[in-house]
């Protein structure tokens, strides 16, 4: 399977390319979009929204990964594979996060040129069709070269206390992991002190509160609200934690 | 065919993970989104709209149907088959009017057990599982067992004069069959009296009308603008017949 | 492969339900959305958006395109064949520039009828049986009639000076060819005068800039902001240029 984790968009044509050039590729592998709004040319937000999201995909599955505000510049093109995942994309931050936290993890320059490559969209003609070389099983020797490290320290910590997300729904996804923040903790958000509930219906309508989400991040929401709009909270906002 | 009717929005990762739990257990079966913005967590307009929309599909199709504010609470889960077509989802009224208008109509409830179930997010790890076992031609009752009736008795009316959709060109479907009300009728929406036209074209340029749309439902819209701007419509704005 | 070309969106029911009589009627065929937001009921701005993206797919594609606000009135449903490339849709200009940019052409009347035709909704109830048929190999002879000429001479230009498309970063497409427009020329965009660069890293942050994109059409982008907002610019708007 390959898995998108964009910030495309996918009623405009982006989207819809990469697609198509996956489908001629291997055209025997299914295609998902996990994320096609990821936060827009930001990858630390991103880096740990991905992280959160791609640990639910089994082992063998293909990450074609693109956010990427650097597009036809300096940064390189690189291959990750971090606990049996393959991740496809720029390096700019956006596999910090997946690098850190994997059992074993290995990282690779692309070498594979394209025919033509425009300077504006190398997800459609670089990194699309790596990825589905790589879902068909081609090796990734014929694909890319090891490399050492990630081209920078990007010094980022290992959660992030931000919001990184905002949902359909106007809930307002941070970088934190569940499993960091207690449950009697109490989360500040744009001013806000939020205890935690269980689910949505555990507290009255339109009360905010934090949960730990369906992926691990504990993530800000209101019953039968948007968080969103209740708290005034966008990507970047900063959450204090008080235990 | 699986059909999806949420309202999980497609860009976000709610959508993906779905349709990546129906590929995995049901790999050789076509899905669609038939909407992803479904009546956000209201079941009251969006049992008129999946009634509608459900019935263009032929016998044998599976709805995965999910608008649940009530997910990780006490509402039942359930498999209804309605007219040949099976539909999976939350018993919060949602299926009330696919089963009231059904010439013959089945109810279970689903006793198949995920291994690990998120309070959350029971479309992904409950419903689409249960969802691709049916399309899969699984037996149903190795995944649910008989029920009588839905879980309550809501006395929702059979058609609803109310908005229950406004579409992507700012066009408001109604709860109201087509088959009810008579081309001479007039609508009265938000103080606005409306005349019936087939067709876009049959109006000038900015008028507002009502007609039948594509699925049978009573629809109002403008010639060239948004209805719902024009008029100002809301999923819940109340409708007026006057004959 | 089929690639659809609408103003439908993706959320809502539209698409899904095209989506579902193409996997009927052409199984084994991948379907794929270029654009679900083509400027909506506009097909003057749509047809040079359409020329410009159609042109990447190879020969043998079947584009359903279905910007119709004339639909259920007089206007013909046709089909194109452009160099090597079949088209479905409207006869409304959408196709004009298809046409007239092709080594060859060549134009047909639909002929076939579906069962039931409901007026506002010819996209899933006819136009995308026919898409299907074709995509399968169906000989069109079997489906439409040869035509002489499109309906109507619009006496359009070859390129369009004016914004076609918003995309989903606030990137401002024209209907101009980057081939036609020198790179030492400025363009003015509502009061603005924009210089070239080639990639969104060249200029400085929040700087408004013009280039031309992955398919070939000149764009007006701001590094790291929304130049539709930036500049104030909508599908419409007009563009001059200053060489």
């Amino acid at each position: 399977m390959i898995a998108l984790f964009t910030d495309f968009g996918l009623a405009g044509p982006y989207t819809g390319q990469v697609v198509a050039v996956l489908q001629q590729n291997a055209p025997n592998v299914p295609v998902v979009s996990l994320f096609a709004d990821a936060p827009t040319a930001r990858p630390k937000p991103a880096t740990y929204l991905l992280a959160a999201y791609a640990a639910w995909f089994s082992a063998g599955t293909v990450l074609l990964c693109v956010v990427d505000p650097g597009v036809g510049g300096e940064r390189r093109a690189v291959v990750v594979e971090a606990d049996g995942r393959l991740y496809v994309g720029p390096d700019n931050g956006l596999f910090d996060i997946v690098m850190r936290r994997a059992a074993g993890s290995r990282l690779w320059d692309i070498t594979w040129q394209p025919g033509p490559l425009t300077p504006s969209f190398h997800g459609r003609d670089l990194f699309a069709p790596v990825a589905a070389r790589l879902a068909n099983g081609g090796p990734i020797e014929s694909l890319a070269k090891p490399a050492g490290d990630l081209s920078a320290s990007r010094n980022w910590p290992d959660d992030l206390a931000e919001i990184v997300y905002i949902d359909h729904y106007g809930n307002a996804m941070t970088g934190l992991r569940g499993t960091i923040v207690p449950p009697e903790a109490r989360l500040v958000a744009a001013g806000h002190s939020l205890a935690f509930a269980r689910t949505f219906s555990a507290v009255p309508a339109g009360a905010a509160f934090w949960y730990v989400n369906s992926n691990g991040l504990v993530e800000i929401a209101a019953n039968g609200a948007r968080a969103d709009a209740v708290l005034q909270l966008a990507i970047g906002s900063e959450i204090a934690i008080e235990v």
